[in-house]
């Protein structure tokens, strides 16, 4: 019999159904394992093709004074750099609106156009990681921007356009309904019990440890209880911090090397499949809240949400999270 | 400039950003163009093929004195019809289930394999409508089910694993926490204004016109304010009626005729693109509630959720709802 699992820390139910991979037809395959060029004339992010791109706001150079990685302003941002978002503004009953004014930079990950983040070293890892903090301090300083989000889409399937490694982070002028409840969330649980709540999951999970995928000085990572699909997993610091960027920056090593890990493993395992992942955080201004602990999500795009996931927000998951955990954890990260 | 709209309804917001579509590459082409056969002898739901699917528990035949609609248990079920659900049961802290107890059909809308709910004769979505009340009704006998979520997966893209024109009926042993929350804050806005929610919408829409669809006598068809993507868009009756199975029933034409219209419109503009739609109903048992209005929602799958609403739960829509209203308005529905 299936079981019905509750997140604790989003709040989202999920019926775990192993049984339900027999269906066939749902599983969407893996997505780009064709021979990729090194180099694109046709790709606006590959070396020499740097005037393809909007304005340049941040850059690391390697010795060789070539560069290693690009922050660009997003060239079809659905954001406006310029303007004021006024809030609240109401155009007609029932027609909440604002502005869309925000920041929006692409993040390219490296001058190759065939590699990916499960295959750079992990100091180049690192990089990415640092300038991901770089970036989202420098937007946070912007005052019309009131929530940042770090993401990646790794594969059309996972909604990206381009093949060529990149990141994205997003200043907004809101803070999203779906962050303000997970939120709420914590901070009930945190009146409630006087605890993190998710300290509280990381010492449980580390106690059990069916579901541990890797774990090191700094961080763990591992399968939600109430994943909502085939190895959808989390990484989190295991000491509190509200905020990605107040993350002690002598552990970003430790964080590079159980990114690196997690998405050898993935990629080896599921055949470099479409994945996006996100930077779950508080802004620095709250970087002392007890009740909120960063992290990171990574959703590989093994198969598909319909209707009764849109119709409920309920998700059928066709895999065991425990089962996920162990396959992953006992596959070789390199 | 984009605007960030909510959704007054769901409480979801999206970043409406018409200029996004320039960027291609993220748009889904359309679903099936390819020419299917009428009849397929490897498809379970074919006529001639009944004995490839599980127990039927109910059909209709034709004068002809075969079947024209059939509603069979899903072969591969999510939930099992057995067993009891021991709700609020934790197998360990963090760690709340409930057992997968529920009922779970699969409504063959037609003996054909190639036609679909966009070019059905209007007497036989009539006839299709009708067999989801009755599922819905006698799904809610069960004591067991909570709540009931009548849905239609079209299309590959859409999560079908089926390409028969076919319906799912869910019977789950909890209210998913979705629907608990966008009951919640249509019980808060009764509570303020002594309205009901979608009744004040229905009455703006059909004042604005902007994005009405479609209308009748009894159904208005609109796109949202803040649709999350391209043509998504509600049918709703424009009489107050919380609960699918207490429209009345000589209503039924009209709800036929408004849902062929607008998936016809849909199809013929879209070029039969993947979609789903999802009932969003009260149960019988809260039929008087004033606070809720049911509702049919149709999302056309022309993009692709990423990380950024992954992250954050904001949608980005790149198309402005008035003009994919007037679009869609204009096109001709056969």
């Amino acid at each position: 019999m299936s079981e019905i699992r509750e997140n604790w820390i989003t709040g989202e139910w999920v019926i775990v159904a192993p049984e339900r991979a027999k269906r066939g037809g749902n599983i969407v395959p893996s997505a780009e394992r064709e021979e990729i060029a090194s180099f694109l004339s046709s790709c606006p992010f590959c070396l020499g093709n740097e005037a393809s791109t909007a304005e340049e706001r941040f850059r690391i150079d390697g010795e060789d004074g070539r560069w290693l990685l690009r922050s660009v302003v997003n060239k079809f941002s659905v954001l406006s750099p310029t303007g004021e978002t006024q809030p609240g503004s109401r155009p007609g009953p029932g027609e909440a609106r604002v502005n869309g004014v925000g920041l929006h930079e692409v993040l390219i990950e490296s001058p190759r156009h065939d590699l990916s983040m499960a295959v750079f070293p992990v100091a180049h890892v690192q990089r990415i990681l640092e300038t991901y903090r770089h970036r989202f301090l420098e937007f946070y300083r912007d005052t019309r921007v009131r929530h940042v989000i770090v993401f990646k889409n790794h594969g059309s399937d996972a909604g990206a356009s381009q093949q060529h490694p990149h990141s994205q982070i997003v200043g907004l002028p809101i803070v999203p309904g779906q962050v303000v409840e997970r939120i709420g969330r914590a901070r009930r649980f945190f009146a409630e019990r006087g605890q993190c709540l998710a300290c509280v999951q990381i010492s449980q999970e580390r106690e059990q440890v069916s579901r541990i995928i890797a774990e090191n000085a700094g961080f763990v990572a591992f399968i939600p209880y109430a994943a909502l699909s085939p190895y959808h997993l989390w990484i989190f610091p295991k000491a509190h911090v509200a905020c990605f960027s107040e993350q002690p920056i002598d552990t970003f090593r430790a964080l590079a090397e159980i990114l690196s890990t997690v998405l050898a493993k993935v990629h080896g395992m599921l055949g470099n499949p479409a994945f996006n992942f996100v930077i779950r955080s508080l802004g620095p201004q709250e970087k002392d809240a007890s009740h909120f602990h960063w992290y990171i999500s990574i959703v590989p795009r093994v198969n598909k949400p319909a209707g009764l996931e849109l119709g409920t927000g309920l998700y059928i998951n066709p895999s065991l999270p425990e089962s996920c955990a162990q396959a992953l954890r006992e596959f070789p990260a390199f």
